[in-house]
């Protein structure tokens, strides 16, 4: 499908499109780029490319697609570094959660001739780094694809059959939405989990062991969430903070009038609401976006 | 260890302590009350007991360890219904998530020559009913033990012994203690539950389908826990309403701060509170509690 790809920083995400990519053979070449030298040791230890560098320009020289899987808070420099060593005709791509100020940044850099069309593989686990990476990570999972102004719709169609060949099914927005949808399904829950572990752990050393014995209640559920990479998250909850404190607030309106119903004792309201929020459980298992068992399927502990 | 035991009320937790006790030959008869004949009917179609009756004195009678596994707001009932019909020096427990206004019934109905001991297993799924419970619910989990002031030390000890057959670990606290740290661990967390999956569903139908369909990328954690037995959990926020207010209240402050934060871009700041709730992940698989594999071990979807 292509000569070369090059995938700039390569985590979790990064890694496993390399994987995916090598299984399904998708490029002569797959160069990657990290600024750790562990992660370049860990690649070639495990025999994942023979393309592994610390000199940036150098990989992306001659590449067909190149796929920007860092932190948000590092495209500014990649892309200030690379900006003139872009392959002619050639398509740029990355994996990050957020895409109104990524697509800024990458307009300032006034790119000649390469199609920058935008990328959200809604795939991931809450561990990090490449050894956690796995080629199966974007079977059957949804990929948002936003095309730039300037995009050619030929490099667009090449791209979604990109990530189609990697398991996914693709759906073009435009940014603004993508950002809109995304801090629904994903941000808010990431920004309510990481609040709910600190306040239901508190302060108190006593109160805080009994929490994690117990915590198989409910709580335990959302400290999976809360785990997740806190760089990847500090990011992006400071690019898509405006949508993301809009919806903070319309949560914190529900959670008033939820006192309010339980301070009152107002049984039959409590029991349409979540009469209402069971059905939600039902339609994301319907259209194949969890599994169906109880629990998560999770097995035994111990 | 019984020559009979009494369980009111078959759904979840009911069905699995008989299946456990079935399992373990806990007792020479277990009897089983519930309200639904076609709860009954199960029992019987599956013949998981041949002592299931819609009489709930019948169901009582003689029985040394009586357990109710109904619903809370059905406790006062059931509770004026059998109080004159225990068995003299006999056990009765319960299995219910609150405990303060449960012992306050069970005070005010001034029982005779019975112990009175409250149970609440830390187990349980989303789904309900008596087709949903399993033998080895149990195993592994927690039970907190609230014996009331009349109860029996000797008494204490048997219904210990019970649950730790059952495969659990048991943790004896007072009323007031459990309300407190199960409004953390657990009424906290299904509050937030319900009032995230409303509030990124939305009313716009648009918005919800696609909010359900990108639901992969944090959301769907969520409805699973929004997807618990509607009625259950009415009772319980109505009946631990002061604990969960306060801890909600603490909740919000929580959010107004962390809103302050990602407005003000406090990157470092931000990146200490997602590194804190990090270790509290690792520190609940450390103790048992949740299963040490990412995404709950969360096999391929279709």
């Amino acid at each position: 499908m292509f000569k070369k790809i090059c995938i700039i920083g390569c985590g979790l995400i990064g890694s496993s499109i390399l994987r995916a990519a090598n299984n399904k053979k998708l490029s002569q070449i797959v160069s990657v780029y990290d600024k750790s030298n562990e992660v370049l040791r860990f690649l070639k230890n495990q025999k994942l490319t023979d393309y592994a560098t610390d000199d940036i320009k150098i990989a992306v020289k001659n590449s067909e697609l190149t796929i920007i899987s860092s932190p948000l808070s590092a495209y500014k420099e990649i892309i200030s570094k690379i900006k003139n060593d872009f392959n002619e005709n050639s398509i740029l791509t990355d994996t990050g959660s957020v895409k109104r100020i990524v697509n800024k940044i990458i307009e300032e850099s006034n790119l000649k001739n390469v199609s920058w069309i935008a990328s959200h593989p809604i795939a991931g686990t809450e561990e990090s780094g490449p050894a956690s990476g796995f080629a199966d990570l974007f079977q059957n999972r949804w990929n948002i694809i936003c095309p730039s102004k300037n995009a050619k719709k030929s490099h667009v169609k090449i791209l979604e059959k990109f990530w189609k060949t990697l398991g996914s099914n693709t759906k073009i927005m435009s940014f603004d939405e993508h950002d809109k949808i995304l801090s629904l399904t994903s941000h808010l829950p990431h920004a309510i989990a990481y609040n709910i572990v600190r306040t239901s752990l508190g302060s108190d050393q006593r109160v805080r062991d009994e929490v994690i014995k117990y915590s198989a209640g409910g709580l335990r559920d959302f400290t999976r969430i809360a785990s997740s990479d806190p760089l990847m998250w500090r990011d992006i909850f400071i690019d898509n903070s405006e949508n993301i404190i809009e919806i903070l607030n319309q949560f914190s309106e529900n959670i008033e009038k939820f006192k309010g119903l339980i301070k009152q004792k107002k049984g039959e309201e409590l029991f349409k609401i979540f009469e209402s929020t069971k059905k939600v459980r039902k339609a994301i298992i319907d259209e194949g976006q969890d599994i169906d068992k109880p629990d998560f399927g999770r097995k035994k502990i111990k």
